[in-house]
């Protein structure tokens, strides 16, 4: 038997949020329902929910830096009990049997187009919605468990914005001894900071401004600079190991190009919707990479929230009542957010 | 004392090359004078010789495909004795103390101007000549060993076109089990089919046409597939760990983007005059790399030396007086070479 369940869904594209019900399906064999507590509000849900990304599947319940406390479990799940603290990020299923699959990398799963936690159709031919609602029903394979010592509110945003930034730095070497430093310090930006800081990186922020510099230096960054400076880009020519790029405004690739150190990588995880424009000699010499990466796999979501538990990071939050969405999104829009809201899912 | 030697010089940009006569430095005491018995044509003397890459130094004798004889040492040299058979390739100088000089990486020596083999001018303040000459006199330090049962003709190329394929497809992991594709089979191509699969990849060659396609397959390739075909970026997509792209038309890089399985690379070491555009989602998806590559140290060129001579890799080569290299230039742009030009030193 389904469950009723609040939920704030986008009855279309053109429409604001609006309080509405859904329903979850019964709780399979290997699946746990979790009743959510917190959901982190990321711009790619504004993105999918006003068809910034192409077309869409309406109504539209956004969300995916979900946190809870499991209600009830299937007859086969061995990870989970009841009580347990859990998350659910961007990935619901996948087909499992694909090499990606095999290897972690689920994210980038081969075969499957219902693995997306909302915005996609699920196995069972119904829509799948995602965090901005009351529970979820999700297989056992799909959670990740919330350490203790991690409060849910704070830990939410980790199931994007934390295994966003967490993946690509560990893969690109961010560690002691190695200077990285991160463009923008928005969502994703704040975590790229505190993680490469944990990881034991020396961090720069490069923000267009200096407005947030105080913040910056005290979510672990050892400097900060403005982008809008010219003299910027002269002082720190060749200086970087790393740099990751949270921002989705086209930048000037060629200059950050310039600083990074010879072998050095700049990743990407925030995307301008245009193709840019790149001088392939800026990547010749001085042997460069420009990269790209995509959220996480599971497994390595589980090791991200256990090493933000270890070195006590979580989010920077402003908590929200569900009726404030549509005004949340607006405020995302104009940077306008330090440096994440989070829905408080009891205001459902 | 300088020692006056025979070379071919392009007196301006817009001038055909022709035989002249140039100085040679006194032998130093970490020098060894070299006479020079094979020169390669490589597709970026052109570049320089008129002034394609922009502003250049004239007269100037190109050639950075050097191989020849040890016929006199400086009194402090320990590496080299006269008889000896050497190679010189695109650097005769750096500043030995930055940080990339250190790591072997002189070719991306962040302090000097003076190191290539040509277009420059020397530490002494006078011009360096490259390789279209009779002799040469060079810091031992950036002479390379040709192991004996490597002919000289077919190892003068390797210092340019076998280390700008080699360096790329060691370092993005090319070997049993992963699967390489290279992208044109010219001079550069050509050595990346020999070197790639030498180090156990199963290699493919991307090509427009199927016309060098036997060519490619005696050369070591697997698979051979044109790329004028758009069957091809269907069938191939997502097949490959690494892609080396040779050649500097502009490509479709996202079309060769999807090539590449997750995770997987695309290195350029031939670019394009001209910006690309990029669309960053075809990195992102997938977590990919877009790279580039340019030539490789010294001590790297020895190892891609030793490791030719030990897979009984040379460049398939076109021998040709130096009366021809007028005609030659012609033909390296209409692709008419199969698949380098190396000047035969005696008719200088």
């Amino acid at each position: 038997m389904t469950t009723t369940v609040a939920a704030y869904a986008a009855p279309s594209a053109k429409a604001p949020l609006e309080r509405t019900t859904i329903e979850r399906r019964t709780v399979g064999a290997h699946d746990i329902m979790i009743d959510i507590k917190f959901a982190g509000i990321c711009h790619s849900d504004i993105h999918q929910a006003r068809e910034g990304w192409g077309e869409a599947l309406f109504p539209m319940v956004p969300g995916h830096e979900i946190a809870g406390v499991v209600s009830e479990v299937g007859s086969g799940v061995t990870k989970y009990k009841v009580g347990d603290r859990v998350g659910v990020g961007c990935l619901v299923d996948s087909c499992r049997t694909c090499e990606n699959c095999k290897a972690g990398l689920e994210q980038h799963c081969t075969n499957s187009s219902y693995g997306a936690t909302y915005n996609a159709i699920g196995r069972d031919g119904t829509p799948n919605h995602g965090g901005y609602s009351q529970k979820l029903v999700v297989d056992e394979n799909y959670a990740v468990r919330i350490p203790e010592g991690l409060a849910l509110d704070v830990a939410a945003p980790l199931l994007c914005a934390g295994i966003t930034t967490y993946s690509p730095l560990k893969h690109w070497g961010a560690g002691p001894g190695k200077k990285v430093a991160i463009v923008g310090l928005g969502g994703l930006g704040h975590m790229g900071v505190k993680i490469a800081h944990a990881l034991g990186a020396e961090v720069t922020v490069l923000s267009q401004s200096l407005r947030k510099k105080d913040d910056g230096l005290k979510l672990g960054a050892d400097h900060y600079y403005a982008t809008s400076d010219e003299k910027t880009f002269q002082e720190l020519a060749g200086t970087f190991d790393l740099i990751l790029s949270t921002v989705s405004a086209p930048l000037d690739f060629g200059g950050y190009l310039g600083l990074l150190k010879t072998g050095g990588a700049l990743v990407n995880v925030g995307a301008p919707e245009e193709p840019i424009a790149l001088n392939l000699f800026s990547l010749i010499g001085g042997n460069k990479t420009l990269a790209g990466s995509m959220i996480g796999g599971i497994a390595e979501t589980q090791e991200m929230l256990d090493f933000c538990a270890e070195h006590g990071l979580g989010s920077e939050i402003e908590l929200i009542e569900a009726s404030r969405i549509n005004e949340a999104y607006e405020r995302v829009l104009a940077s306008d957010v330090r440096y994440r809201f989070v829905i408080d899912a009891a205001t459902i």
